[in-house]
């Protein structure tokens, strides 16, 4: 056990490791130790807008009797599944939280707490998001209806915004409030691994709701589209069809709860990583306070940037979704530049260390992000080859169209993992040039929380879609004019295209934050080396390459299984109410049983994939930390491939399919549209189930591993 | 640049690690020596072997004029592909062969030479067996007519088995040859560098020969289907349907050339990274010499134990499965047992050698071997859940099948890689227990060669899969009657079930020995350690990691795009060929055409996966040796997940289709059986092109890296 350190100069950082900031307290424009409270304000001041948004979407009309009676359903039936998925992971997170008191008795109690306080700000934030996300769907359909999508598109933002800056406001003022407590106002043991158990918590709720919802969501959607097919003539958005309910809860509990929970983990991973870094490693030095405050510092301008970023979303021109991606563009470019401040602040001035390293590190950051976003749009917009040449392979049937989507999903993956690689080097070596030793892998988990720091305007965006979808298929319910139908079906396929924007950017952004608590793993438990060419490693990267791949066979069977009882149940219905396959008026479905029968399914389901995931790393870690490390960095490697692969795949059919049915190839009803209909069905569980949740997964087996480091030693 | 060796003692090895044989040589009853003069003796009996029952397939009656005008014009085609093919990929081995030349200079000429000879080997090995397998088709068929399967199935056995005895034979010989050459009769630098030189040679050959004849056979079958459904009312196996004939050159040229030259660099790969290994590690060690020539005796006793394996298949009962599998279970019994010999002859008596430890590891590959095989069975074969499960889905259309073969798919790739990984710990720990320090790796290297040493009657048996699907097609289209036609069409069934293990087997054994060559590689280079906590190994390791994907991607494109120029001739044909669509009796379709521009298009669209293949390993290993290393690994752990997934999928919906046309759920014509011909559609590029492609990819970037490691440094 001996000689180098995890992390190697190779790449630059080579430099004295033993360095003071040069300057005295009062020659610093703003005290380094105001950044925690600042991240606090920043984050009441998003809660504050999201609750100022909340109102005015509260405030909009919400249309007739009928489309109010559709809301509530949808609304009661989201509660419940909630309300059962939280009773069920309350029971994991208490175990889990015993489990930390009793292995990790050094900062006892406040390991536990911090862990349940993480979980309960992500659920929280959750619920809240999605009880305003599913108000705002009816007033949508209604907006539109008044005024069309001119009218539909900013109330949806609104009601999305609620969503995003909620979920980003509760991070940011949670972590901060954490890293006060932990670190100044209490008596805490390794205040940062206690933060980093914060982080965890999140995660864990994270990992069900997007399991859960996940499963949910997609069995619902199969189960009601199958109706249409098999057993009877009406459509599939029909209010008597029975499934019609449990499909649109499906996009709240699964694309908002779901979403809201995830990135609220890849927040605290993404905050937590440096800090973490830094304090194990930069001990001793006198940039050691700046490098802790600088994450919270690049979160807080994220943050102020997409507050002022959101204000920009107002449909101006023809084009709606240049609408949505100006607030982003803004905020990305604020957060760039603004960021120049705290690295001047916060490291100026000291002879040896390089602030243009710093900068440059955030820029990397941002940069990465937009490449992935641009990306992303390119394999997955009808606007580019992939989606035009799968709707052209529709002309030659359902293998073609499979095909062509399978292969563009993984050459896409390949493509966005050169540029997450290509990001890695860069931070890598601008870190390296601004800190000492150990500055590269500083630099990447800096990289890291750039990507995320525009947090509060991209869930807004992403979170759009859901609301849009639902907005859609109350439009179709209630049933609201043609032209409105027309207006929210619009506004529904933009929010499909921003949404499988926003899930590459989440997926790459994900295994950048992996990286870094990977990295951190390694110094927590002083591995001199995690070598490949070891047999503990190289097993553990096997089967941590493996696991993504078990895991989503059973996250798509589980969809499958849940789907069959869905379909059951309609079944059941269509025989025993009568007159409601034939269409009769007065004939109402069950929805509840429906809603009720697909939430057992999805719990049950999320079990063993969800156990898996947390049982794993604890198992192999309390074997070997080698192979842990080796397995970690498996399930990273190919979780953010298969991740990439699958979302992707499944969001360019989801558009080869729109395209056709916007007129190409024959448009609705062609054989062209019924393959284009095939390979869509094919992608849903890759983009709403498995590919989300392994975004997850790699985090949480990472963030777990961290939190346990000291008991596997 | 310290401490700890490549190989760490930790699951065993940790002996005193210089020790000599104890016993003289006249104490030893055979002299270590002779083996490679045995390996050539062997190579040479397996060779007699194939001649032997090639005259027994030639002497066989050939059927009608028609029958053979049919085989005549498929043999024809197939030899025209490999013609053209040769030709490119000659162009290839002499630039390569410069390239040796120039970059190590240690082992000129020799480097260059065996290069060029492991290439000439392989290509040679191919084209003979596929002469054969492609007159062994029609007599089999013309069997078939005669006395139903029972006397088909010898018959296409013994075709099977000149492929079979062909490809191990001249593998066995040659580097048996090699071996002599190289270390006793010429005076070379560097021996075993240069062996390794030779078995890149077969690589080359191999990539081109899977990739190439791999998007040929996938694009003409998928070529000829589309026909069927779209231009005319010609049935797929009409002789009318110009694709026709395309399509049985690609059984030939993809299924038995490809496959040939696939296995011919396994058996090469498997030898030569035990022997490297103990020459580049064992410096100076007494037993030396007796761990160089073990694997030549392992691969001496296996194959003579396929011989007499071989012996042993002949139809007694009504399972035609089971006389095939008697004869591989009886080689893999007689080589477990028959290694206590060489085990005891070269290690024995010696103090502190444990001669069980050796046993074991042979026992070990053997029985790994033997998992995986049982393992893809249950994946691929109607007797179990996965492939019924499959079929069960078909009633609720492709996007289920899709799915369902999907999942399982993935999950079999796990669950295969755990079984992988189970024998790695278990060959490492057994080989650690048999010998001192770099004991565990030999023992994973030696496990390698296990698993492969019986490939003379793998291949016998995988080969039959081809020759009864070429039968199959010649009865349809001569005519033959009707009951000959369910007999060849029981073999064809026979042979896929059989080519699904066979291609799990090779993949797995592709993964234990790119594992061995990896591990002999970061010898050869001499790093202290490849540590993922290095960011050059983690980028490596994603780059690495992202190949796979962006290999199949390529080569699935690649097959959709033949396949369509070759639709684009077929339509053209029917346009201008007068009567050909109506089907009148005297038109005639121009097959070569329909050849010609297919290989054309086959052989462009393999240069860029193919030139990625070897460029790449080449320019990263010039940039960073241990990013290299990490891109090795990376390719080897989603390298042999992508092939295993995609191998057994394919298998998977290939069985679905057939329980179906068997009558399952409604039979040929029902819904179910559209939706499982669309699956087995979406599995053909998937387990015939960039499955076995991939296994081929990942051994070559190894042997390449291995081969130039001393031009690295």
């Amino acid at each position: 056990m001996c000689c180098r350190s995890p992390i190697r100069g190779g790449l630059g950082g080579e430099r004295d490791p033993l360095r003071i900031l040069p300057r005295s307290p009062e020659e610093i424009p703003l005290d380094p130790d105001l950044w925690p409270y600042l991240a606090v304000a920043a984050g009441t001041l998003a809660l504050l807008l999201a609750a100022m948004r909340a109102r005015q979407v509260l405030a909009a009309p919400h249309g007739s009797d009928r489309m109010r009676e559709i809301a509530v359903a949808i609304r009661q039936g989201s509660m419940a599944f909630l309300r059962r998925e939280y009773a069920w992971v309350g029971v994991f997170v208490l175990a889990m939280a015993g489990l930390i008191s009793v292995l990790l008795p050094h900062g006892r109690p406040w390991g536990a707490i911090a862990f349940i306080a993480g979980a309960a700000l992500s659920g929280g934030a959750g619920v809240i998001g999605m009880r305003i996300a599913s108000a705002a769907n009816v007033r949508t359909a209604e907006a539109a209806r008044r005024g069309g999508v001119r009218q539909a598109l900013p109330l949806a933002f609104r009601g999305g915004s609620v969503v995003g800056f909620t979920v980003s406001g509760v991070a940011l003022a949670g972590f901060g409030l954490g890293f006060l407590a932990f670190t100044k106002w209490l008596e805490v043991d390794e205040p940062y691994r206690v933060l980093t158990a914060m982080a965890l918590g999140g995660s864990s709720i994270a990992l069900f709701a997007r399991v859960g919802g996940g499963i949910y969501t997609k069995a619902a959607d199969v189960g009601a589209q199958l109706v249409d097919k098999t057993e009877s003539t009406i459509p599939e958005d029909d209010p008597r069809n029975p499934a019609v309910i449990a499909d649109r809860v499906g996009d709240n509990v699964g694309g908002v709860a779901g979403m809201g929970a995830d990135l609220f983990e890849s927040y605290g991973g993404a905050l937590v990583a440096p800090i973490a870094f830094a304090a194990l490693n930069f001990g001793g030095r006198g940039y050691l306070g700046a490098a802790i405050m600088f994450p919270l510092a690049i979160a807080v301008l994220g943050m102020g940037a997409s507050i002022i970023g959101s204000f920009l979303v107002r449909p101006t021109g023809n084009n709606l979704g240049a609408a949505l991606h100006r607030g982003t563009y803004v905020a990305v470019g604020l957060t760039a530049a603004g960021s120049i401040g705290p690295v001047h602040w916060l490291f100026g001035g000291a002879p040896d260390i390089d602030e243009l390293g710093l900068f440059l590190v955030v820029l990397i950051g941002l940069a990465v992000g937009l490449a992935i976003a641009q990306l992303t749009g390119m394999f997955t917009s009808d606007h580019w080859r992939p989606v035009k040449n799968i709707a052209r392979q529709a002309d030659t049937g359902p293998a073609t169209v499979a095909l062509a989507g399978i292969a563009d999903g993984m050459r896409s993956a390949a493509y966005s993992v050169l540029v997450v690689a290509a990001g890695i080097v860069g931070a890598y070596w601008a870190g390296g040039m601004a800190l000492a030793s150990g500055g590269g892998i500083y630099g990447i988990a800096i990289a890291a929380i750039a990507m995320s720091s525009t947090l509060g305007i991209t869930v807004s965006v992403d979170a759009l879609g859901p609301i849009a979808d639902n907005a859609a298929g109350i439009a179709q319910m209630s049933p609201l004019p043609e032209e409105t139908q027309m207006a929210t079906e619009a506004l529904g396929s933009l929010g499909k295209a921003t949404a499988a924007v926003a899930k590459g950017c989440a997926i790459g952004s994900a295994a950048v934050t992996t990286l870094a608590l990977l990295f951190t793993f390694g110094a927590a438990v002083g591995l001199s080396a995690v070598d490949v060419l070891h047999v503990e490693t190289m097993i553990g990267l096997l089967l941590g390459a493996a696991f993504p791949f078990l895991f989503s066979a059973l996250v798509i069977k589980a969809v499958g299984r849940t789907a069959n009882e869905m379909i059951e149940e309609v079944r059941r219905q269509f025989r025993e109410i009568s007159g409601l396959g034939d269409g009769r008026a007065d004939a109402r479905a069950d929805y509840a049983r429906c809603v009720g029968i697909t939430t057992s399914a999805a719990l049950w389901a999320m079990l063993l994939p969800g156990a898996l995931t947390v049982v794993l790393p604890l198992a192999i870690g309390f074997i070997d930390v080698e192979a842990l490390a080796g397995f970690l960095a498996g399930a990273l490697v190919t979780g953010t491939l298969l991740a990439m692969f699958m979302a992707n795949a499944g969001g360019a059919w989801d558009n080869a399919r729109r395209l056709i049915e916007a007129g190409a190839y024959g448009g609705r009803g062609s054989g062209a549209h019924e393959a284009a209909v095939i390979g869509d069905a094919i992608g849903h569980p890759f983009k709403d189930t498995a590919g989300p949740a392994l975004n997850v997964v790699i985090k949480l087996m990472t963030i777990i591993s961290l939190v346990f480091a000291s008991a596997f030693l």
